[in-house]
């Protein structure tokens, strides 16, 4: 298995600073981008375009567009956008892919972007005809339960899935959101998912909440997912879980598979001086192991 | 799989507690053993019986022996012992059944317990012989690398257990004592200890250290392990890696398992209380998440 080609995709500056509280200086945004590619991560999701009022740590998405498209020509540069609102301003920037956002449970998914799944879809739509040449990724968000609907049947995801197929979405980041996810249930959506759609393309995202984050992306790994979203330090944070971990680390899974023999291309110890870093600076959740850890036993 | 009996060997009270620098309460340890009990945990390992001047925090475990057998004639009660002083401290306790320590890596093992191999494993005979109706486990300490030795050669490890098995040992712990162990390695270590130990049991203990405790403790049981050493809280920690976690967090593990249908038996609410408490009186470690969640999602 050790063969795979896997793509680590960094959500860190955006899913992880979303939920850091206090303003972080554009700069240093644009430090820990920098250290995250210098690492050898190839793709990362930079910034949101959302609402400054909703999140005002992403006001500066523009900026932190406009540097790194500028820096790093060779990188994936990815922007999340809740809206066609947010589709513009990404297009503006110069932005080549997006991952827009439908919950799999409606009442997530209203309380969230307050659409309803068939605003939602049709604002999707619209986007897809609007920039044509945009790469859309759709973030499956709830994919695996939430709070308030509870546990997502996979009929209910293959449905959801099949819905944004039909519109010519084929590529899809099946999300933990709230962190519910468990191997077992990683397993079955992730077969499901790469049997009934074999030529759509798929990434996972794994919140940590629970202390599964690494075995949940790793199961995903094993069913055949290469593309693995984590976050720099493990930061980032649920609202609804408070106290609770964000994402599953970059730099404890990156470690784990290379020293299972993956060739990542990714220097850990670069991450891990980034994390560092950023523990210092930074308040927030942080879940990633490796940085506890003597440099004398890494 | 879910259908498999899985035994969860409770080890705070002896892996964590041993790693806590001011000394605990005897009454305390007591609680938290009552804890783990009411939470419907079987088998705990309650103490080790080591030299007080190398362990002060293990002082109390004569008192510790007598209340457990006293108060829970039902459960399995374990305790940890180095060498025949110790063995014998913990017949005269009444303890039925023992762990004793030999390493792998030998240098790990001289560091550890002051023995060659050939010291140890015959100390193990003569233990052997001198209590022929006590069961003895023998933990494989440092069965997936040690920072003196680095990476032990699966080759290495099955020679270690032939000798121990032609003496007569048939259960062991796969001992990962500093936290190296990876998912693959869990796989390879467990898939060729029960295809060539067939009429052996076998249990594994796992450390966190390198956030991969959940995965390697599952991976043992994906490939047959169905004894499964945890600590609660996530308590513990390894003198080679300042700050690092213990032990796989049993609240956390249990939660996991219940989550996928495994019918443990367990109270995980009954162990994120003991584990609450445990937290607010005695600093250490922890790696468990479950504690983190806020009580309404959990």
């Amino acid at each position: 298995m050790s063969d795979k080609k896997i793509e680590i995709i960094e959500v860190g500056p955006r899913d992880g600073f979303q939920n850091v509280p206090d303003f972080i200086p554009t700069e240093y945004k644009l430090k820990v981008i920098d250290g995250i590619i210098r690492a050898g991560i190839k793709s990362v999701q930079i910034t949101s375009f959302v609402s400054p009022k909703a999140i005002p740590q992403m006001k500066d998405a523009k900026e932190i567009a406009f540097a790194c498209l500028d820096r790093y020509p060779d990188s994936n540069l990815f922007a999340l956008v809740p809206n066609m609102y947010g589709a513009k301003l990404a297009v503006e920037c110069g932005i080549k892919e997006i991952y827009y956002v439908i919950s799999v449970s409606e009442t997530h998914n209203f309380n969230n972007v307050r659409k309803s799944h068939d605003e939602s879809f049709m604002e999707l739509s619209e986007i897809q005809k609007l920039y044509p040449y945009l790469k859309i990724n759709l973030d499956v968000a709830t994919a695996f339960g939430c709070h308030f609907e509870g546990d997502i049947p996979i009929e209910k995801t293959m449905a959801f899935l099949k819905r944004a197929h039909d519109i010519g979405i084929s590529s899809f980041n099946l999300c933990d959101t709230v962190g519910l996810a468990h191997p077992m249930m990683v397993e079955r959506l992730v077969d499901a998912s790469l049997s009934e759609f074999r030529e759509c393309e798929f990434q996972i995202h794994i919140h940590d909440t629970r202390n599964m984050g690494i075995i949940n992306s790793y199961k995903a790994l094993e069913r055949g997912i290469t593309k693995i979203q984590t976050s720099i330090g493990g930061l980032g944070g649920c609202p609804f879980a408070p106290g609770a971990s964000g994402n599953t680390s970059t730099e404890d899974f990156v470690y784990m598979l290379n020293r299972m023999g993956f060739n990542t291309g990714i220097d850990v110890n670069v991450l891990i001086e980034v994390a560092l870093d950023l523990k210092e600076h930074i308040s927030g959740n942080y879940s990633g192991h490796q940085v506890l850890i003597d440099k004398d036993h890494r």
